[in-house]
């Protein structure tokens, strides 16, 4: 069988962009920047967006929507929102198009013009903020607990297949509350929402914690973070949940009047994960031969793949693979059944490892015949021989363990991966010979953090919750230092 | 109990207004003609999405994701799509801002003008069918079903909340065949899986039919359609299904190697249903307390409501509520046991009418000691008391039954207020003083549809699949006419 990816020790990059491609997940549309989600790809994010709207809803978020544009004037509102976000983004300026005279086509009419631009939304902190003005007017009015499912767009120049695209899927949270610690509580209850999510879900473990200063959101106090480490040894960010104290609320003039009757400016959230998490997957877990897909996640969970010679040897296959798709199904596993004849069982094994199916059931004659299947799980590539008859009941234990032990084996390679650093040579020497996390001591200001960032290019992904206090010095300037950051080079 | 909403025979078109705002289903936003869909209205989009997503994929259909923006050049390939689509619409010009160099905010910066405009999405079939284009090459190919759920923008200078929006919420489902009996079979099917979804869903009875040649698809051999008559005798188109033929293939030059090995062009549909289907339902139902949900549309399907005097009665219908609570979830319906004590029940009795759940269960403390309920229902207000043990297995009848007379209501309303009419004096005589679908002849031109739709501001809404040949004369020309077709004043 001839290899279709790159290998990931040639060029873990193009191994990548070989993957997303190859597996059928996305590819470059004709629109720069923008992607195509293909099917295989979007039945995943349908998984995901399932699980994740599951928990929202069981933390008592509801989902709505707001406009995809937003008047220009309302980026220029919070100061540091507008730096962030009103820069590279895509500006609707008129609302019509004419035949071209000359009969080239279509052309602009410019007497269409808008007074006002529009931006494609970039985020929707300002346009959501506005319109809660008109939604909030008391203490009873709060808290307001939203969440959204949208397109949003960020016009970069340097784009990947769902790790950086000009237009991504995401949702995006708003809370409005009544005081800081209700806000703050929310933040961090999203977080936990979140790495749930990544480590139960994706099975991938995640570090939670703050970021510095120099990565927080743009318009927000404080910025909480999962971040995850990828197979190449750079960090991934896979979610954030920002308390955006008073900022928009002021921006946008929302108060409302407290139980003491007196008014006061509403305290805000906003927190978000996007088909970035997709990038996250399949860097995580893949390998050489294809998509790994954790099992909570797999759209197509088991595959049954006969192996035949004659027309009678498939018919005869074909009795017991019906019949036992029959009963997978009816216990609740997603299952086909490819009796095509137009492809040869080792292109189908192939295919369906290169596309990440979790287990794999292959018949043959002689498995018939002796009441046997052979059953390989994707993670280990290991097969089995079991009874036929035992098959539906070993699948969950099967689908749990191939769970378990994709969360075991990254869990373990970042534990490898993660290395302390306690100078700055240290530093640039793991960096250059392991990459990986980087625990360091760091004085805490932007300057610092600009300088490692520039002469390294690893920044601080997290200031993790669970870090023990621990004085000790800045690598750089050797100035106190309260704990260790993390560090990384990251996507 | 004060009436919060304007009353259908007052003016209806401010009734629907009015409820669609109290009931908080959606509102203006800050940008012309944007709608804000709240979250008691997206839910009851979220029930129609998972309904219709289900159906989608029992009839073998796949979602994908294709990009927002649309090169303005793909919009002149499709002659006839050019001229229906690519005038009104949101145009991206450029893709930065900068801070004004005078401090008054952020401008345009004009060198990051694109080299082509995009234009964001009004309708998919350009940008889809350039990517089809990549992944057809035989017929092995094919067929490719798939659909996608997306936002899209036409510039409309009258909106109405739901009806007619510039940015409104969709599905587009968009195919390719080997064939075109294939192709129109798809078409096919999909309409009856619109007509299914809207009359075993919605309650909401609709005419099957075509289009004539002026209501057709910019770029379509033929339309299907589903329409519906709303309570003032208004038609809505409630979802369209077009066989494309190989209109778009030839625009973008899609072939693939049929089985006789010849290269052909490839057969296409393509359908959708919008947020529109949110004002239909509302408008077809609803009366003047305000919303009426059919049961398996509505988010939230049984409301308790205790009536109490003192905080020991709470504390006794509460245990009996929550108990009722519990076993009614368990059983499967959304319930919820409003026991808030800021609003008295007469005010929670509106306020639930007004949000249209089906079903309301009042407890007191009467009910309490009788060891009743009182069960009343959302769309006749008729109330019962019956034994609170049989509470749980009488929903199910109850909701079936009010769904079930919510379509014979709107079908009852729907043949009183559809009239045949033989002269053009009787169609004028019919829209002046009744209203509602006129079953006329028409000679099957343009210029005669163009007239009376000038004259009257009727339009053909339908050429029924069920009407029987009956060979006649059109009520204007007088030229013959083989079968009747369905005209009235449309949303």
């Amino acid at each position: 069988m001839a290899k279709v990816l790159t290998t990931r020790s040639e060029n873990y990059s193009q191994w990548y962009n070989d993957l997303v491609i190859k597996a059928g997940l996305a590819e470059n549309s004709a629109v720069r920047g923008c992607m195509v989600i293909k099917p295989h790809g979007y039945a995943i994010w349908e998984k995901m967006q399932a699980a994740l709207d599951r928990m929202f809803k069981e933390t008592g978020h509801q989902n709505a929507y707001f406009p995809l544009f937003i008047p220009k004037s309302f980026f220029s509102r919070e100061a540091a929102h507008v730096e962030g976000f009103a820069k590279e983004c895509a500006v609707v300026t008129h609302y019509r198009l004419k035949n071209d005279e000359t009969g080239k086509g279509i052309i602009i009419d410019p007497e269409a013009k808008l007074e006002e631009e529009l931006i494609v939304r970039p985020t929707s902190e300002t346009i959501i903020w506005n319109t809660y003005k008109g939604w909030i007017q008391s203490y009873r009015d709060l808290p307001i607990l939203i969440n959204q499912w949208a397109n949003v767009v960020r016009w970069e120049m340097r784009t990947r297949l769902f790790l950086r695209t000009a237009e991504f899927l995401w949702q995006e949270g708003h809370t409005a509350h009544a005081t800081a610690d209700e806000a703050m509580e929310e933040a961090r209850r999203m977080l936990d929402v979140y790495a749930d999510f990544a480590e139960n879900w994706m099975a991938l473990p995640v570090v939670r914690g703050k970021k510095s200063e120099s990565e927080r959101f743009a318009g927000a106090v404080e910025t909480f973070c999962i971040e995850a480490l990828m197979q190449d040894g750079k960090a991934l960010q896979c979610g954030t949940s920002h308390f955006l104290g008073q900022n928009f609320a002021k921006a946008f003039d929302v108060k409302f009047l407290n139980r003491e009757g007196t008014l006061e400016y509403v305290w805000a959230t906003s927190w978000g994960v996007s088909t970035r998490l997709m990038g996250a997957l399949i860097m995580a877990h893949s390998d050489d031969n294809g998509l790994v897909i954790p099992p909570r996640l797999a759209p197509l969970q088991v595959v049954i793949v006969p192996v035949f010679k004659t027309e009678d040897e498939l018919k005869k296959i074909s009795q017991t693979a019906e019949k036992l798709m029959a009963e997978l199904k009816k216990a609740g596993f997603s299952v086909k059944f490819d009796d095509s004849d137009n492809q040869k069982p080792g292109w189908k094994f192939a295919e369906y490892e290169l596309k990440g199916v979790p287990v794999r059931i292959t018949l043959g004659p002689r498995d018939i015949a002796n009441g046997t299947a052979e059953v390989s799980r994707r993670d280990t590539l290991e097969k089995s021989i079991i009874p036929l008859d035992s098959v539906v009941r070993e699948i969950q234990p099967l689908l749990d363990s191939i769970q378990k032990n994709l969360y075991q084996r990254a869990l373990r390679f970042r534990e490898e991966n993660t290395h302390i650093a306690n100078t700055y040579d240290e530093f640039k020497n793991i960096l250059e010979t392991k990459g990986g996390f980087i625990s360091a001591h760091w004085d805490g200001t932007v300057e610092t953090e600009a300088k490692i960032k520039e002469e390294t290019k690893a920044t601080i992904r997290v200031i993790p919750f669970d870090a023990k206090p621990e004085p000790g010095k800045c690598i750089v300037t050797g100035r106190p230092s309260a704990q260790r950051a993390l560090f990384a080079v990251a996507y």
